[in-house]
């Protein structure tokens, strides 16, 4: 059952120990920048309740109606409709992401797709045990957070290896009740505005790394975890800004989440020594996740694409071929992250084992690949249209001191007077962009749902060549016939 | 009615002028080397009685089974079949398009939905006459060719300020029973194996231009028409090839066609000075032309995906980070083609005037901006992958003379001895890919169906900015709602 | 005579009018951000008076020790001289450029190539007054700044076509002391922290222009002028900072720099009407400038080289091909500045009529242009090696609270524990360098010293085609010797 | 003593075994398509011969005139002549690089330099054999060919752990007198052409490898040596071509060669099982082969972007945006190599062991992977300024008959009339250089001098970090001083 931003906001303040920059956090919802966060994941609950939206958002499951992000999709038009959701609800959420529940379900259906292999061969339940855990996150319209990608220490060690094994969250102790963990995962989006942490392997495991192949969800307020906030320039410096609103409204937040001896009960373990399965989990995940990036990357390069041309247009060099040229760049990037989504829908491998429709793996890690390897010429491209004042337009308050704002107005007018301010805030916007937000979108577009290199080996592993090479020896007179 | 490839080849020995080499072709069918063209195109009548390719080829019409080339596509599951059509039979032809019938098609195509709007505007009957022709192509199974690239002298001029008037296809008499037309087409493919050739406007037309606003269809026999085709080197040169198979069978040709007071019946006069639909006519033509474009580049990507994915096996250097790097590339490529062709079958425009599903062109030209761009790195990657012998592999009559022959075998072994001979074919067929075949690969990628600033003028030009600037507009807080 | 850092300081306390915020800036030097920028210029003057440095700054004139950028160069020894100072400085400035000698000097010599030139056709005398005020300069160890990019208005119309002709500085009254400009220039970088401002056109000008044809220098607290800085919002949240240091000494900052009805004396008027001459200055003064920007570019490409290295180490990815390829890709960028620098030297073009060494340039060109197109390359490379705590660190508060300290140093260390701290601040260094200061460098690296554009226009322009057409009419065999 | 072209081409008639196409040749200077090859190289002889040139092609040693080539750099301005020799003799070559003198040098330097330090250590004479072959080369003034690639086998195996023995040429016996060698070595450049061929190892080398440590010369027609040609397209296609000559003149060849049981006698034996000194060499060849390589490429850049200037003025659309990037582009490839060859010179490491000045290993190495990485950029921005004709040009015969050829000179005009046949000469030129020597110039810019990743791993791992390094800590404020 869906339920409303008040209720959501309200589930938060439960005792979760956060910390940022160095201050203990009582109430994350009424902390002065993380609100903001906070803020940005109720949005989804509000738009559930408008009649504008709520068909966007909801659907109806035997007879409750619950977020669109908790239908298991078992066709192209269900995929399809997901991807509309988070296109959506991206472009709703003024080109920002909004993963509270995304990255959960993600990671469920991944979950519900191992658990039942697993269970196959190990006699275990896990299956039932994810499945109840999803209708209960459905029913209670749960935020989730996903804390997958380990700290790791030194990469060149495998998790057994490390001379401090906490390098990798694992079981540290067992007992009749379940199992207590420790370790600490990077980069965890939204953990402090979500209701569970789902915990999930970050690479594949060897029988001696057994106490690593581990998967679970607990609520964040479990005792023993702790989640240190990345500091979140980009709001601390535009909440009295006149000129951007990202800032104030539509931000995300990382933490680094600690995992101190946190126990978990039976029902809530998904995968407990399982190592021959970790590698499948920590695949799998990524596979449904990278339908969500090119979805969430495609509204968010179309916020760019729009504050290119109005920024061409303002500043009257829409005419340009140079400009043209940038901007056949920016329209072929989200297009042909949109090309991806569609053909992935369209072309789903149909799991009979879970009853999912798992996207097309190889558009949708081509999309997310292209998307990585091009964010940064995206990002030179805009700015090469925008021009300096990107970087050296004064602050809003210049524009508000009426000795200032007078020459501000007069001198800073593009084609025409009536569009200034306009451009100023496209200017503001896009410098928070590039700027505050910069390291994050950068990191984002090149690291997250997986490295360049990541997908590039997983491409070359799991493609098909079979069809590819017919050709190549019929083509070449190694064969006579296809 | 679909005919054999006997009574096509037959069809083409009609008196034709064509010159080879500087010499008057006779039978372009028995012609040493025109006749390697003629086999390829041959290869698509062949298919069609074929038990095993039939399906993919024909369709029932009216009770009459034709060309499925033919069919004019009014939904999204047609136009995946057309897809399916020339990605197939591309990669039936060892990787390489085969034309005749595609583009003759996609001329008409865009001859119909051009020719409704012309009658409705000057009260003509040209879609009537654009139908019957086509109804008797489809009938009679004809192959194709489409004249469009003028030669176009001094291109800062208008077609009319020429100091030649000829520099542009154009009209230099008008009677009762038809016009006469004069001037010449570069680039025309297939001319010389096709029954029909038609002709378009290269660009729009200004009032001036009137003469120039014209497009119609003759037999490739009709009086003054003279072809005369480029040397085709890499038929030269592989005829006596035990080494590689494409110049033997998979090659087409183009030809510099000249008309020279050639006169065109009434009923054969598809546009005949409404130069305000030159630029429609223009323009429709690469629309639907683009999607066949990500067809058979698709195709011909998966050819050269085979052969990298083979060398590098063979060469014995699969698990090297570069090589999947590589390959991740070669992949992409065919993948990003492939997701824009599924993509815009999906979200193809329904025109109700002419009653023809348009594939999406936002994907089209986006996909094929991508294939013009990106295609040398394709090259640069596979030619990375080869190493150095894919130039300096000696000839086939050195693997046929023994003395050498022992040592070749012994020495141009990769992984292990029984794929020796299969490299050799690879690397000999990717030589003459990049060598006596290079420079048509090099300008087709690079200008067919349009070059890159052509597509980037249009994508420019022709997309709809209107909901990227509304996100635009309101995630800078220029406005407070989408 | 070169002075003290603390002679430099006091010299900026004259009553100039700037805003920061919204606020006047009473002592620009005592400001709590602004101070920043003055600090970074004061080094170069201490750096003047250390014993270690002092070869490396200053030299010997007539007797006088002088700043070595008030040297004008004569010859390669000189020039690679001037390429040391810019690149050292750069590099003593933390990766740093310190601009307040370099860009006034660049445009000074640019004043005394043109103004000979404007004498010897106009029977003036500017060639006396900037040689007279270059000297004044010299002898006093002046701070400068370039004041050249107009605001612009309407791209698309000319100077004086404008609704407004304010949009670019122009001459509004002519008496005999001199006369009076109004207009303002955009993205002057220190004229805070400098002692004159100079003015040039930033176009060549037409007949219809010629009161835009106008170039001067003015003491910075003119009556008249005022400044109105971007925001610092990298020295701002930076100053508390532990774990980086640039945003508290080495920032520089730019203003829009407003001239309202500014008095010129003549003594100072160094253009005023000759708009043939206009664009000859607008193009040499980046002419010299382009040299000074791959100097200190191929330094600030030294720091992001030597970051990645030791990320790449840190982390304990040096060993990984990609992570190879990606530190190539930053070599290659730093040395290719560097070799197009040393070029430029070697191949100077002595100017017989003002007696200067002019900087090869189609060298600087070049290597300006590659730092332009490649500059976003760069950082993904680098961000790519850095992994994705580079966006999502902690706070360096969090480092100091001892809760969360014993978590963080325990997680956050890579390849052992004894570098944890230093791949901290390599990480939050990281950051800011792609976060509070990544508009500023992406708009610089893109846009300073002329457009991505702009250097392409005039590569086509000005480059000698004329032996490059000798080997391709020989190589073609169009003429039968070179 | 310098010879001449006669006596030069006399010299090849000495019973050498090659193979072209399966056939036996018997006497190279006189055969039908490798006389092309042996013409090319005589050029060199030629150009020592005139005036114009002799002060290019010679220097004075001894009292004796000597090709240039065999002058063993010692400062900056002998490697400047040295890089001035090749790009010269390779725009004398039509932009075609003449390798026979300067790879068998940059050999022979690379062994002076390794040849003194095996000495030191192992008390041999090896500097003094390189020495005195040196000098009978010089004095000789002989044509040489390098033979360094192995043909490799299985590529994951060392060369001791082959299957087959003889995948990398080594010392099968020794006696008294010298060594018996079997292997076979790949892209032989020239070797037909040459009077020796000097061997070296392609890799480092283990102790188990020591049999395969081994570095000699020996003439070409030395008894168990025989080479196979790759066929020469581009001369058998060219020969009776009128519109383009490169192929008749400008020709070189690569073979497959053969050792089977040579014997090397001791005066000719550089390296005799010394294996830890195996990857010196194959290191220190391409270090001074590479500064060969930027030279002759910036001259084959120069031809290239000469021919983009005139297709762009004859084609009318000099004046166009997109054309202006494509040659910026082009220029910027040339310009690049060309300052990094002059870096190279002006920051060379001399030698004080072999009194041999080095060029920057880093600048070449810079400057030819960017030659490596952009050359398929450099045909996408020629092909793209050509147009389609590059590909579908009638050939040469077609122009011969008057026929067509009224229609012809007619329509094929670009700008203007008089330039139509020197565009077609344009057009046909390209087409050979991106067609029949299409395989060989993509191949040669991506592999030779060593691939992409080998000149990748070879920059990552002799780079100097130490500054970079010192910068970073004190740029991120590891330590407070640089």
């Amino acid at each position: 059952m869906v339920i409303t931003s008040e209720e959501y906001i309200k589930s938060l303040n439960d005792g979760r120990i956060i910390y940022y920059r160095g201050e203990p956090v009582k109430n994350v919802s009424e902390h002065k920048y993380l609100s903001v966060p906070v803020k940005h994941a109720s949005s989804i609950y509000n738009l559930q309740q408008s009649t504008e939206y709520k068909d966007l958002l909801c659907v109806e499951n035997n007879g409750n109606t619950i977020s669109k992000f908790y239908r298991i999709p078992v066709n192209s038009q269900e995929l399809m409709e997901r991807h509309e959701l988070i296109y959506e609800t991206t472009r709703l959420g003024r080109g920002q992401f909004n993963i509270v529940k995304a990255i959960g379900t993600d990671a469920l259906f991944a979950l519900l797709f191992v658990a039942k292999r697993i269970d196959e061969k190990h006699k275990t339940s896990y299956y039932e045990r994810v499945k109840k855990f999803f209708d209960y996150a459905a029913m209670n319209d749960l935020s989730l957070s996903l804390a997958q990608t380990d700290v790791k220490g030194n990469r060149s060690l495998r998790p057994s290896e490390q001379e401090d094994p906490d390098m990798y969250v694992h079981i540290i102790k067992r007992d009749e009740k379940g199992i207590y963990v420790s370790g600490a995962k990077a980069h965890t989006t939204q953990s402090v505005a979500s209701n569970e942490i789902i915990v999930i392997p970050t690479r594949n495991m060897s029988i001696n790394d057994k106490d690593y192949a581990v998967a679970f969800s607990v609520p964040a307020n479990t005792k023993g975890i702790t989640m240190i906030a990345r500091p979140l320039k980009e709001v601390e410096t535009t909440l009295n800004d006149n000129l951007s609103v990202i800032g104030k409204e539509n931000i995300e937040v990382e933490t680094v989440t600690i995992f101190d001896n946190v126990f978990v009960p039976n029902e809530r373990i998904f995968m407990s020594g399982e190592y021959e399965f970790a590698g499948l989990l920590a695949s799998m995940f990524p596979t449904f996740h990278r339908f969500t990036a090119i979805s969430y990357r495609a509204a968010m390069a179309d916020f760019l694409l729009g504050v290119g041309k109005l920024l061409a247009d303002y500043n009257g060099i829409g005419d340009k071929s140079n400009i043209k040229r940038n901007m056949a760049s920016l329209i072929s990037y989200k297009e042909i992250l949109k090309a991806t989504a569609i053909a992935s829908s369209q072309t789903f491998m149909y799991d009979k084992i879970s009853d999912i429709a798992v996207p097309n793996i190889v558009f949708t890690n081509v999309g997310k690949l292209y998307a990585n390897q091009n964010y940064t010429d995206v990002i030179k491209n805009i700015v090469d249209i925008a021009g300096g004042l990107v970087a050296t337009l004064p602050a809003s308050e210049d524009f508000d001191n009426p000795d200032e704002r007078k020459y501000l107005l007069k001198y800073l007018k593009g084609r025409n007077e009536k569009e200034t301010m306009d451009r100023m805030h496209l200017f503001q916007t896009l410098r928070e962009f590039i700027s505050s937000l910069g390291s994050l979108y950068l990191a984002g577009m090149i690291h997250a749902e997986g490295s360049i290199e990541a997908s590039i080996l997983e491409m070359y592993r799991s493609y098909d060549y079979s069809e590819s090479i017919k050709l190549a020896e019929y083509g070449s007179g190694i064969k006579n016939k296809l």
